[in-house]
């Protein structure tokens, strides 16, 4: 699914399982938090999901450094806790913490199997939604798995971001993401996209790459 | 969960869908395949969970070299399907492969989710069995994220083999598989199991790996 399509999906989520928790009388809580409060934790117990009303929502690992790596962001309507909540070691293996000031809507587990159990409409679409997060943690699994940073710029280059397929070009939005996501510092990043314009590969333009040789690319990814 | 409590997890959800199917009266198929055959080509469309009755099943990336790479084996009550069926782009990324002999109980999606709505247990046990393979590919990741081959055989060791509490040893079954896991030659493995142990942090007796050095290791996982 692209953005656009998963934004509407979570929407309709949202709306179809807000109509059962008001009439299938089901108990739920809505709570607020300022802006930097930690919501969970890591390691603390997941009991319920969370389901983002309004504001943003980071999730960030807590090395033993004490650096901060920004695991995903979380937008309206986003789940979290969806697929943890039913594991035998249901901890969070990250800490939640608000992005902005937020309001989350939380539904224990018995409340949600019971939604689940009465509507296969719903547990189809919250079946779905797993089925897309373990889309993309698998893609994230590929990304890591490319040999060298080149071959991972590929894989991202074809398989990550919105590529217009009439002049080969794709968006950047931030080098410093991109390079904690493949997981190099900014000043390789920066040498190995230099180097592929040097050799004629692609083209850059700030925060826009132009990909000049697409056939070279998906020969990188296997 | 280790290795035994997910065997009877799997053995106990099976016998619980199994009742259901018959006294439920939901259509399934059971297939034999012979040892070898190609039971889905990466790219066909998954409608059904598959569910392993006898035999052995493998499951592997072809590239685009032509070489096989082994991405996990499934034997006796293991699930395959199970996240995929409610995919948006329900197609195998991979080949499902017979290792041996084998008998395939199949579940359509339709059936699936009748059983999953109108049983709340084994819906709970299927949303467990999700986390669990979550929790898995998270460990993937997590794995495949270490920086080097050093960081990735430390977190290797603490967190992929039992380790035995009293002496710190542990067992590696296959040098091959888990020169693959790692990405690397077997060459480049065995060097770095050698220079760790000249460097005194490990000993080595054939398949054994004793750690004489837990903190060391430790220290090299984030």
């Amino acid at each position: 699914m692209n953005n656009l399509v998963y934004k509407k999906f979570h929407l309709e989520f949202f709306y179809e399982l807000n109509h059962m928790l008001k009439i299938g009388n089901v108990k739920h809580s809505i709570r607020k938090y300022p802006k930097d409060q930690i919501i969970f934790l890591t390691g603390s117990r997941c009991q319920s999901i969370g389901i983002l009303l309004k504001g943003e929502v980071k999730i960030e690992h807590l090395t033993e450094t004490g650096s901060r790596i920004l695991i995903r962001n979380l937008k309206q309507y986003n789940i979290f806790g969806e697929i943890l909540l039913f594991s035998p070691e249901p901890y969070y293996p990250y800490d939640i913490v608000a992005k902005s000031n937020c309001e989350i809507l939380f539904i224990s587990k018995d409340s949600l199997l019971r939604i689940l159990s009465e509507n296969p409409n719903i547990l189809e679409k919250y079946l779905q939604h797993i089925a897309e997060s373990y889309h993309q943690i698998n893609k994230l699994i590929k990304l890591k798995s490319q040999k060298t940073l080149r071959h991972k710029l590929a894989y991202y280059f074809l398989n990550y971001e919105h590529l217009n397929k009439e002049n080969h070009s794709l968006i950047i939005k931030s080098k410093t993401e991109l390079a904690n996501l493949l997981g190099v510092e900014r000043q390789s990043l920066f040498r190995e996209l230099k180097n592929l314009e040097n050799e004629g590969y692609l083209e850059l333009n700030k925060k826009e790459v132009i990909l000049k040789n697409l056939t070279y690319f998906a020969s990188l990814v296997d």
